[in-house]
């Protein structure tokens, strides 16, 4: 069925991901590649609510078992309705933020243990998956510092404390080793031009066109 | 840590379950028991803005698989925050559709394996579940019927044709059949204090205060 690629963009608040992923289109739309760019929680008009419910309101306001299931409640909505048709049509997907912010934050600093949050995919998603995942490492205290700078209003998860955000950006990274055939981390410290030119040296090496 | 006892009520549309609950209400409080009444999608804030995303709108708003995890999005906050506590300063509780909805509805009617269902269930809940189950039977067609002389807007399961509300009235009686030690079979074409003395005596018979 697929046709295109799937490759998903994770990391901590004000890593870099919305920006690394607008590099990106522009990369991957100069060589005629039909690019679809989303995100998540979000990405079809179900999910879009959903993103409302998730990222409003106050820290306590679900606990981390809710707040999985109704991540992969808008991620199904997503799959099925936006991703799943755009790599039919042979579409290349970035989506900002997938199922590894959920094993991080639900999972890792949510306490929720990976068994379950296995169980919890394959009952969402089956075997489909990312064909490429660039995860954005930056320590977390510069990262919502930039997103401070940015001067957005705070969400949910901006609300929680630092050693959430430590635990997250050591989630992500143990993610990576896991899966090192899918997943690559990119050094955050670098300038906007040197992440985008590492993530697209990542994406030649590891997916071509067409096959 | 549960001192109280948890019963669900379940049944197709207009089968006589909200009626149901309101005379069980009444006839457990003559006994002085702590009777706390609730009905699912919904229970607490959280769940019940869930309840107005699946209860609304058209038939295709969500898929069977979307659908089965904002349920449960909606039912691990309603446990959480709502029925245990109460189960565990020893009221009764009386809730008015459960996880049996989820798998007659979602699964058998939706087209999920039961299978797959176990598994979100088992993340979802654990190993918490009903005391005892109070099934409605009747035909569909009857139920609809009543439901539309109630003269209330009609919600999106309402909507789906009469063969889905068939294999719906099945799907109670399997789960009945699997779980003849949770699950009573009421005959809903009964009148409603006959309904109400059968659910009595079936509570009577099976469940006793303080055990
Ligand atoms: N490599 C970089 N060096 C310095 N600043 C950067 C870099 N990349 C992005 N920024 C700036 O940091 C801020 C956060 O970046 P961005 O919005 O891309 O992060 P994000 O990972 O998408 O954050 P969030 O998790 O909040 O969505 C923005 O103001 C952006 O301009
Ligand atoms: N045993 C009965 N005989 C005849 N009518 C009944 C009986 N029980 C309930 N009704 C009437 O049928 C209608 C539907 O009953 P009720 O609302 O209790 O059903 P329900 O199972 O809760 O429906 P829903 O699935 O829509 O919530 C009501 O108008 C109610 O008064
Ligand atoms: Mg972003
Ligand atoms: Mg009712």
């Amino acid at each position: 069925m697929k046709h295109g690629k799937f490759i998903t963009l994770e990391g901590g608040e004000g890593a870099g991901k919305t920006t690394l992923i607008q590099g990106l289109t522009h990369a991957l739309a100069d060589r005629d590649i039909d690019v679809v760019v989303t995100r998540e929680p979000g990405g079809t008009p179900g999910a879009e609510l959903l993103r409302d419910l998730l990222l409003n309101g106050e820290v306590e306001r679900w606990s981390s078992r809710t707040e999985a299931l109704l991540m992969y409640a808008a991620r199904v909505d997503h799959v099925e309705r936006r991703i799943k048709p755009a790599l039919s049509r042979g579409a290349w997907v970035l989506c900002d933020r997938f199922a590894d912010s959920t094993r991080a934050y639900q999972g890792v600093a949510g306490g929720l243990e990976p068994a379950e949050l296995a169980d919890l995919q394959r009952f969402a998603l089956g075997d489909f998956s990312a064909d490429m995942t660039l995860i954005v490492d930056l320590d977390p205290e510069i990262g919502l510092k930039r997103t401070l700078q940015r001067g957005e209003k705070i969400t949910r998860f901006e609300k929680f404390d630092t050693s959430y955000h430590r635990r997250l950006r050591q989630a992500f990274l143990d993610i990576a080793s896991e899966d090192p055939e899918r997943c690559v981390v990119l050094d955050g410290t670098q300038s906007q031009a040197d992440v985008l030119a590492a993530a697209i040296a990542a994406v030649d090496a590891r997916l071509t066109v067409g096959t």
